[in-house]
């Protein structure tokens, strides 16, 4: 599922108490994977005003934080334009990690999958404006221009099908969220149930830990939605991540969207993880 | 107050177990009205790379959401207006909606007046980017352009007036906000009173229902302000909103800021409908 | 530390009962020193759809807010530089103020470590796209076009320095931050000694007082990060700052994050002025 490994070449992050210079040099490595170029334009581009602040994109930014093990690049990447999609407000950044994805192994499709997905978190804004920023992306790239994805009809009933997956995401867990709104608002469940997974989550262009780390990024970055956090902490164990990929994609958050995204993300984790018990 | 009915060649959304297509032909229905234009740009400009978004966009966000019954087109432009000036990071469609807002018996001093209204919520830059996208829509319609809104000063004292405005509101509520910061930030419990009750409530461009619809959306869009959408749910009870309009201005919020949102907003909803009982 | 009085020539806001012509004669005469125009241009802009919200904004965010005593002009130019480049959403008010500060005794190369501190608290992108913002500012500026702000590498360990910095700001409860996540993310804690007070808090070119300014500002502001907050209003109590100031940074937020995020904002204060009783 996440076979990529395009960190081939890239020394792994160590445990502290290394130089900055050789931080550095592993960010750059990374950095030159990632955007396909000899020399980070981040670095060029803050040359005048904020050399500073360059060095430390590189360094902490790619050379700490994105060389990390435990995520493949390829995984790293669906977190990164999910929680930038969401967000809304890192246009630039966006289009970067658009272009990156796509040079670690994610396919245009699953771009546009990965950006089809954010209307369930971030809403339908969110994911148009997300596609705006694949268009200008895709249409510098020859490999990615011809990508029209179009789905075919899914099979069988809206409502039976999204059920079916919810199931297999949340466990019981997500007949709870559905149960608890009958007597309020059934109707927002039923659209959580139909759209949300019997049209999105149902959908084959991308798998279900892909989802699931596309899920928990944006919950985390955004910061305004800690019970379905902790419902999709759940979903990423469920289909087959592990604890320190969970851990992995929040930490990852701290350099999108903040450290307190990042640690009200792991207080999120750590209930989740104290509920489920010493097994998985 | 809400005698407009622009939705009268729409047919009302029906609860599940309907096709995609009867789904997608009323979502379409409704965003010619909105829009203007026999085929909805939203459909062409995914049809090079997300096809797919495009049909749901249509088929769940118009075809199933906002053709609830429930609340009005006018009612249900007013909420998404506010919610989208808030958020302040989905510019263009912010401006779709302005002129889908127009389009379906909202005024051009009204829109205006959501956008001055937001302030409050989102602050001075929300309102004046809003205002800013509002003059691109304007500049394209005649029937807008001449449209300088500049209120008579409003008569007698701020703080008396915000006051009077704050208990038609929130009833004792608010009353209990004032008190419970004099300890601390008194005024900041003045400027709400002078400022957001005396100045922009007390406006007459926008009545008191319109206001209250707003400021739900807005408090459950942005997903940071959980006892303020408790505080204005009971506002909107307050000032002649039903249960019914509460929660379909919530549930509007899953297209335009996520399910978490809604999600969320539906869990303050339930405390307000809780804390009132059986009653209004 | 904030010696800077740039507020000689305009008259301290009064509490209440005076006209509205006073307050924004008042808001005038700031906004003529923060903007360096004689006409401000936000009255301007709005003239034609929207003067009132020209009005209030002079009259309650300038003559109001802005003018109250308790922070120095300067100093609430950066809170406001920080929290807009945080919240990310307002480009042109975030120019402004980038502008606005330099006119107030702010250094570009002290506007350009604000920006570099918000990727603590918002995100590299956050840090990056403010940075461009400044550029734009810069570049109209000749008394700040030649800013190339490179420091000297900090000396010794970057964990040693940065669990200096950290009990400099946070006393014991940065122990604990770090402590409480041994167990299950013990990198994240790393990285909040290593990079957010190693590399950032220990760079020479803005006071910790500034610092926790912008902090409890971007806190605030983006209304996500409720135990963060907490903790860098200790923080700033911590660094010299005053609980009249941390009020003050607070109910400035009004103004540019809305009253949802003010309020919000004075219930974490509350809680920090109890845990320390009395004193300081």
């Amino acid at each position: 599922m996440n076979s990529a490994d395009n960190a081939a070449d890239i020394p792994a992050a160590s445990s502290g108490a290394e130089t900055t210079d050789e931080r550095f040099e592993r960010g750059l490595a990374l950095l030159r994977t990632l955007g396909g170029q000899e020399r980070p334009a981040v670095l060029d581009s803050l040359a005048d005003i904020a050399p500073d602040l360059g060095h430390m994109t590189v360094a902490f930014g790619y050379g700490d934080v994105m060389s990390r093990p435990g995520l493949s690049l390829r995984q790293r990447e669906i977190a990164t334009v999910a929680a930038l999609a969401a967000l809304g407000n890192a246009a630039p950044q966006l289009r970067f990690h658009i272009d990156g994805a796509l040079n670690v192994g994610v396919s245009a499709a699953e771009v546009v999958e990965i950006l089809i997905h954010t209307a369930v978190y971030a809403g339908f804004p969110a994911a148009l404006n997300g596609i705006g920023a694949a268009r200008e992306v895709f249409e510098k790239r020859p490999d990615a221009a011809a990508t029209p994805v179009d789905s075919e009809p899914l099979p069988g009933d809206r409502y039976e099908r999204g059920l079916a997956k919810l199931a297999e995401v949340d466990g019981h867990a997500g007949d709870q969220v559905v149960a608890s709104m009958q007597d309020i608002a059934p109707d927002l469940a039923r659209y959580i149930v139909e759209f949300a997974f019997g049209d999105i989550y149902s959908r084959p262009a991308l798998d279900l830990k892909c989802r699931e780390i596309a899920s928990v990024a944006m919950c985390t970055a955004l910061g305004t939605a800690a019970p379905q956090l902790r419902v999709h902490i759940h979903g990423l164990l469920n289909v087959g991540g592990s604890r320190e990929e969970v851990i992995e994609v929040i930490t990852q958050m701290a350099g999108y969207a903040g450290f307190p995204a990042a640690l009200n993300g792991i207080t999120a984790a750590r209930e989740v993880f104290e509920e489920r018990g010493a097994g998985q």
